[in-house]
């Protein structure tokens, strides 16, 4: 058997790929889908008065219970460039043939392998939707435990000024409602038929060509979509929306990463791999192959784009390569999702480490903060000279800065209320609060 | 000077870039809307309470009247990786002391660059929106103009069935319309200030920040973004955007080039480049020139996912990164658009060529349509029948094929009518009604 | 079972897939690899004086005959994010515990999946080279074959100068002979041994260990590798080369689709994909396949160098990332090369077509040539003029250049002569020459 | 003017571009090398008796004189799709008709575009070998430094084993040589003439075809490429090499963004960029903008390999989409490795922290060194499984693991002895010491 695809995989199959997101990919669900769009051509047809009512019941019938051993079709598939005539041999076989000549009437393979792969992406973004809600809620959460922790924010590899943890968690959540924003927006025009016949123009369905196109649509619950046998906006629009669903993951995967480091601490994962000559070691799985993911979504998102340019009324290159991008694509977002549910599981938060990395260089981070702190007690422009100060014997000493500025100015720090303020002021409170409602207001 | 990429070419200044899109991208374009920034970050803080208003004012003004020299802040920029220091310090220097300490008060360089290429996206998306509405005027047009034109549909470099060439000019129109639809659902999410000081908080403005934000919006038109640093989902989403539109393009110019070929001759374009010493040729530069902005857009998309992976509150690589793609496909857009605008103006439709095209293989490409027709004087299975045998001594002869079944059937083939049914029939009417009142509404 | 890559599917293995080269790209291909690098691991160190002989005796022979179901060990690898630890483990359950304990000895799980790959992919190279003298063959026959006929040469779509078919295919050739030679280069940077322990230091084996990775090398014909965990150069120079095999082929395939057009007709594949209702089709599936082979492989490419940047002594993430797109890689060139030879099978060359196809615009694509045709009887600068004029003429009306060239000057075009020079002449020639030479000498 | 591209910014000049490498890119050198090519042509094609003796002088005269206003040439290039149609005009406007009809005899606009392209790459590529030798003798003095300074191993953000800080240097290093290796190989397929007139064949240029492409070749020292117009495999091969370069860099860069985190501080650039609102700040701008231009290459890489389609003996669109990357790609490589260069002049290696760092988790990081050491005074098993013990007590506890060593098994490890062992064992000194003999050799 060929095994290309570490999605494909026994061996990482738990790793690298997805059963649930499997179940809508490979050749089953493919013929599956097909015969289904066959079968409800074929009743469509007959509601418009085109083809005769019992030869399309006989054709749905036998669409319905038609399971295709993929490898016999291979042939046809390779002959014709496209598994849709080896398919429609297949069904017409299992006919009679006054009601087998009516199967895939004035349609083309285009037609067919396209309404089918819309059919499963259906169930896939179903999917991905699911998810996404599941992460902004587990987020949701984990927020609002930390909204009052303390941590380093850092900017260009470099601490910069406290914040809240929970903030932060809201930043990894706020992409994913927009996210699904997106996904009402696009569902309409991706979610449609595909019918256009040889080359676009229904011909062969003569004056029922609009209204079997119609009917095809409502009963497989899809908006009618005419013809896009070489206009794949939408289809590279889906690829862009996977592309940035896990963006945003790798974003979050990223700040894991960097957060687990031995030398940072600050978070970890129970499940991370480990190793019996190094029993510090602690790997975090997860956010790996979340970000190997959003790499290869990213470039993959590229690959789509390519294949836009699409020659006349319908390409066999350009097709093809859709085919060798789209289901990967979304196969991986289903795998970062995954990922990332199961990582929020185990993820391990330790305040304490955020609090303590705080004072590296001896508290610095906290400048801006104890400027203002101290401008209630002296004059502004007073209180950023003595902090300046301050932050220098900080930086070149041993000394807190906090002990510093009580030595030069006499004033004790409240830090308890300073922390407070780098919390909840700013507009973090407000942002934080309407993020969290959009969040709740999903369950 | 340096000079590497054409977009900035004076030998391919007409060729390869475009002198409106160039007025929003430039160093000058930059600094401004920097500038313009500052100056309403400053009024918004005084409105808000949080600076006082004379320094405010004055602030504006200097940032209204400042032509800073790009070269001065080259140093400054290099040294701190982001040229705002530098061009705050320039700013600063120009006021007095007392109102140069509230320039820049309590934001980071990130908020002032964000929001400066949000301004200037504005400007640079209501170009592309012009052109794309020109375009499918112009596109409509053409389209209402040869709905009666027959041409062969092509499908992988082989004609198919006959068709209307104003459907296929209506297929190239209609991913246009929904790109105008895409851009309405993107412009709330693009069109926001960025405003979240060092690491997103707004802690330095304390109770101020959300109040100061809000007000910076209103003034800049905008909608209040807070703080989207490190989430970089809507300009990555403008990406995609802008490969949706060349790869719109980019199949139609694919259609011109195949169309134009000197075997195929159905389109010419009177602007095409000649050869003194081959008097035949046209080279159809603007298709060629779409095509290639096409293909470039299409990798740069993937390069802007790419860049999605910042790191933390700040993320220095892929920040920088955006800004060696996002110009670029802003500029490419314009370009392509320019140049299917231009092309549109010179194309010559030859429609008798096309109906010679349309004889090749002695008429077999009428082989579906005459079986139709034939259908009306005998049983539909003796018409397919008949046709059949009329295809194989069509092909192996060089006798057209409606001669063959006139003699076969001794019926003439009422060719008028067939083809009145291959240009209206089908869907294709329906749709292309639809389609032309949309674009027309949009006049 | 999850099957989402095209790649493995059966339905379009045929198609999109390739037996021969799926063989070392499977699970079993990986795990038969991995093991026999324990094994000779092992024997290595045992050589070496590291670990016992008789241990090393028993791995070896264990590790040879050890046949693991790879979903067996899916969740071990989903737990250390590589599969090895969970090899090991079913590697030691069949051995004595005093045995067990020396297998891996002193290795990192990367060693084993990296000197795996390597062995894999020194077979899969292997089939690729040799399609590629094949098709070199091939390709050499066909030049030789058709020197002496005549083609429009062909530029920016535009007919331009009556050329030699045979030195089109030359074209074609010329680039496979350039990737034999980069393979030479590329082989000993490829083909070596990854040994480096947990952090690239071999620190475990202690001074066994430059000796023990010398023996490996040699016992497995590889180059001495150490190690290279993070510096994967080599593999991404292995991706380009890739891509340039393939894009090498997709320019011809390119060429093909355009050459098969219905209005060019210059080639048609005998095998190519037919359709009832159209008999006039002959669908060009080999090149279409070739070329979207060609546009996954030029983005996977860029994805490759994208996986570059390793962090520290191992990443995970970036890891990962190749093993979704090397695979890839190594399966879509044996494809395109296998598709590329069987269209040299099946293509038929219409060379009365090509020349009918010159004769487009009345034999204005002489014009050049005729010009020095005339030179002889006549000032070379006159004959321009004359020419220019006869162009004019022949473009504007129905007469055929040479019949004008005979009105205006008396002249009968010695057409045979003429053409004769433009197969010949030039440098032609002698590049044909030496190109002919250089394939024979492959076989 | 237009400018889009950082890379001919002002304000980004220094950041994000190069002035040696620009010299080479930008319109005036394009030009000046077309003219050379043009006039080494006319001298050629008089040495082989194709054009007189005196035109090809006045002709060379001409060429070297010109210095043509790009802005002059930019509608003739927007017209011909190509600059040459327009500047081979303005250099026969400079001559005698008698003699400006020889000008640009028998070629074709590509000749020129490629040839010179050529010319400025030859330049370009001396330009980044001299940049890769630069580097490579500021890492091999930097390994040597550090040959004997500890650093925490890490693999997957975790802690691994200690090794030496100049074997990780030696690591960054280890591919550029291999880069100069590969640059060898490349230089003769791609400095090479380009000169195939019209469709390739030369055919213009009648017998003297061949010599004149000799002579061509020897007058400008390049290899005589005949012609290569649409087999691009040696440009690509050079994208290739580029992305090859950054991404080596990028790796290193990459771990020098993770060593100056705030909580890893073992490295610092005392050029980084800072705040003054944060005086801790010392941001890492050099490794940040390797990184980019590395990201930026990767994608870009792919982006030639998609241009290699090529159609018949021209593609204007093919053609076109390299000269909107190539270059960047060069300038980006001259970028990356300016920033490299610099960034080692700053560097400042922090070997107190390193080895502070190594303490994390109680010394666990010893273990696998320790149990070796151990077993210098217990068998092996027994010294492995009270290793075993006592790390978990480290962990668990705090204690350092060499304590509880010694309070469990009597035994003082030597840690200057089992540090030692880290530094030189394993194949590491074998290998560093290879790779720094071959470095050396270099200078």
């Amino acid at each position: 058997m060929i095994q290309v695809s570490p999605f494909d995989s026994g061996l990482y199959q738990t790793l690298l790929s997805d059963t649930e997101a499997g179940l809508w990919l490979n050749d089953q669900a493919q013929l599956s889908a097909m015969l289904k769009v066959e079968g409800e051509l074929a009743m469509a047809q007959a509601e418009a008065g085109l083809i005769p009512a019992d030869a399309a019941a006989a054709i749905a019938a036998a669409a319905a219970s038609l399971i295709p051993d993929p490898a016999s079709l291979a042939a046809g598939t390779a002959s014709a460039g496209v598994p849709v005539p080896a398919l429609v041999k297949a069904l017409k076989d299992v006919l009679p043939a006054e009601q087998a000549r009516w199967v895939h009437f004035g349609a083309t393979s285009q037609d067919i392998v396209d309404t089918a792969l819309i059919l499963n992406c259906r169930e896939l973004i179903a999917l991905h939707e699911s998810r996404i809600r599941a992460l902004i809620g587990a987020l949701a959460d984990l927020a609002e435990a930390h909204r009052n922790t303390l941590i380093a924010g850092r900017t260009r590899t470099q601490q910069a000024v406290p914040m809240s943890f929970g903030f932060k968690v809201a930043q990894w959540l706020s992409p994913l409602l927009r996210q699904l924003e997106r996904l009402e927006e696009l569902k309409p025009r991706l979610l449609k038929t595909q019918l256009g016949g040889a080359v676009g123009t229904l011909a062969a369905m003569g004056d029922k060509a609009d209204l079997s196109g119609q009917i095809l649509a409502r009963r497989l619950d899809l908006a009618c979509g005419s013809n896009w046998h070489t206009q794949r906006d939408a289809l590279v629009e889906l690829s862009g929306w996977l592309g940035l669903s896990t963006g945003a993951l790798g974003k979050m995967a990223q700040d894991w990463l960097l957060m687990s480091q031995t030398e940072v601490g600050e978070i970890r994962f129970s499940n991370g791999g480990g190793s019996s000559t190094m029993p510090q070691k602690c790997n975090p799985v997860n956010a790996e192959i979340i970000l190997a993911m959003a790499r290869q979504n990213a470039g993959l998102v590229g690959q789509m784009h390519q294949a836009m340019l699409h020659e006349h009324e319908r390409s066999g290159s350009s097709w093809a390569q859709e085919w060798l991008v789209l289901p990967q694509q979304l196969m991986a977002t289903a795998v970062a999702l995954r990922h990332g549910l199961e990582a929020l599981q185990f993820i391990e938060i330790n305040a304490p480490c955020m609090l303590r990395n705080l004072g590296a260089f001896n508290g610095v981070i906290y400048a801006e903060a104890a400027t203002f702190e101290l401008a209630r007690s002296m004059p502004r422009d007073q209180a950023a000279q003595l902090l300046k100060d301050a932050c220098q014997q900080a930086i070149a000493g041993d000394e807190h800065l906090f002990k510093i500025v009580a030595r030069l100015s006499g004033v004790q720090l409240d830090v308890a209320q300073m922390q407070q303020r780098l919390l909840g002021d700013g507009a973090t409170g407000v942002w934080l609060d309407t993020l969290l409602q959009q969040a709740h207001a999903l369950r």
